[in-house]
């Protein structure tokens, strides 16, 4: 049992935790709660590290084994390597999956989302949830969103991680030249559009694209995209949330598709 | 100019800040920030309290006097009482508006949402925020629902919380009670219904209720309202975001009634 914050293995945790530089050059991350770790393929985790008290340390115990590691940590140390409020007793190290764009822009009836420069990890993580509720068939984030593999984004895909195929990095003119090839209709999101989202077509292979919280998308995107939509807003408000504006029209793709 | 955070009146404002119940006890809260401070009417502020060197340092002079107090403070103290990662250089001490539930049954061509044991303060403030921009007349908290005029959830609400008519307090079934009274129509949110939020008639006098992130709505409620509706979600994805569930039937309704 691990009794100190000093042990390495300890350390290299704390490390990935904090820095997306590390989790890029190892290609690993790490997911904390029961739920999330346990709906990670156990063939992708490197090691679970479990409270010496948690409830389901019987459960990883045999998930482990087979080059699947397994530590177990005294609860004051996992309260120290915890990121939650009130843990709930294991972390794992796992594996990133790797996708080509290829992969999302030749899936059957596509509905992708395009994050340009989505910087708040809760809602890049809200708006991978709400992708897969909706039907998405993948994500495309531009290399200025928040990390999916950040600790606050992991927790907030509520596990949507590691099933919707995703790409981070680039930019948001390349994506379009990619999905302009493939006939896929681009859609940006955008407060001067004029046609209202709900009057578009988005039950052909669509693109949705939204732009950074404070700043919307790059006017440089917005006219490279093949549409541009809005939301229609009562009242005084400005805008809305970036994650409320993207599953207002994914749920409205999803509805012309059902 | 006051210079230390032991000042009678910064202590008051900590206490604000903090507590719910000297909130309620002097029909006060805090808002911070200069564009959500600026939203807020000038006759119901009781104190603009300005740091030294916050660049709106004179708008605020100029909307202080005729028994609109203002304080200014030193950089020091204002980090000290901002909650924010940037503070902006205002905090202002505002008068809570009080609304009946007349006026919220009684507004022309109804669209109400009830949140009942809504906790988080985001998912709170967000709800407002997107309620206004979708049309919604009032909005109903049960008492287990996060403070509306708690730091975090004013902030949420981008200056939707001056604008929605809402009451805080009380059950959902009493609520219930005087919406069907009424003839205000209740959709239950809720993942075990039959009948998909967007196949139901939300252009009639509607009031949407919403639950708890963890737990949904109780079976009570859910039983005494008058339609139980759920969101189609495809892959594995259990639930949907508090915030967004209300934000996508809230639109479906917005797009019905356009």
């Amino acid at each position: 049992m691990i009794t100190s914050t000093q042990n390495p293995k300890i350390k290299e945790l704390l490390l990935l935790q904090k820095k997306a530089s590390e989790r890029n050059q190892r290609g690993i991350f790490v997911a904390e709660g029961t739920k999330i770790v346990k709906e990670a393929d156990p063939n992708s985790v490197v090691t679970y590290f479990v409270s010496e008290n948690c409830d389901d340390l019987k459960t990883f115990e045999d998930l482990a084994g087979k080059g699947v590691g397994l530590e177990i940590v005294s609860s004051s140390v996992f309260n120290s390597i915890s990121t939650q409020k009130t843990p709930q007793g294991v972390i794992a190290v796992i594996r990133k999956k790797t996708w080509t764009i290829e992969d999302i822009i030749s899936a059957g009836d596509p509905l992708i989302v395009l994050l340009e420069n989505v910087q708040d990890p809760g809602n890049v993580g809200t708006i991978f949830r709400t992708a897969e509720a909706a039907g998405a068939t993948g994500l495309l984030l531009t290399d200025g969103c928040a990390d999916p593999y950040g600790p606050k984004t992991v927790r907030s895909t509520m596990g949507s991680l590691f099933r919707v195929p995703f790409i981070y990095g680039g930019s948001a003119a390349d994506y379009l030249k990619r999905l302009r090839e493939a006939g896929i209709r681009s859609y940006s999101l955008s407060l001067d559009a004029s046609i209202p989202y709900d009057t578009a077509d988005l039950s052909s292979p669509a693109a949705i694209l939204v732009g950074n919280e404070g700043n919307g998308l790059l006017s440089e995107t917005v006219s490279l995209s093949d549409h541009n939509i809005h939301i229609p807003m009562c009242g005084s408000v400005e805008s809305l949330n970036a994650a409320i504006a993207a599953s207002v029209v994914l749920y409205e793709a999803s509805r012309q598709r059902r």
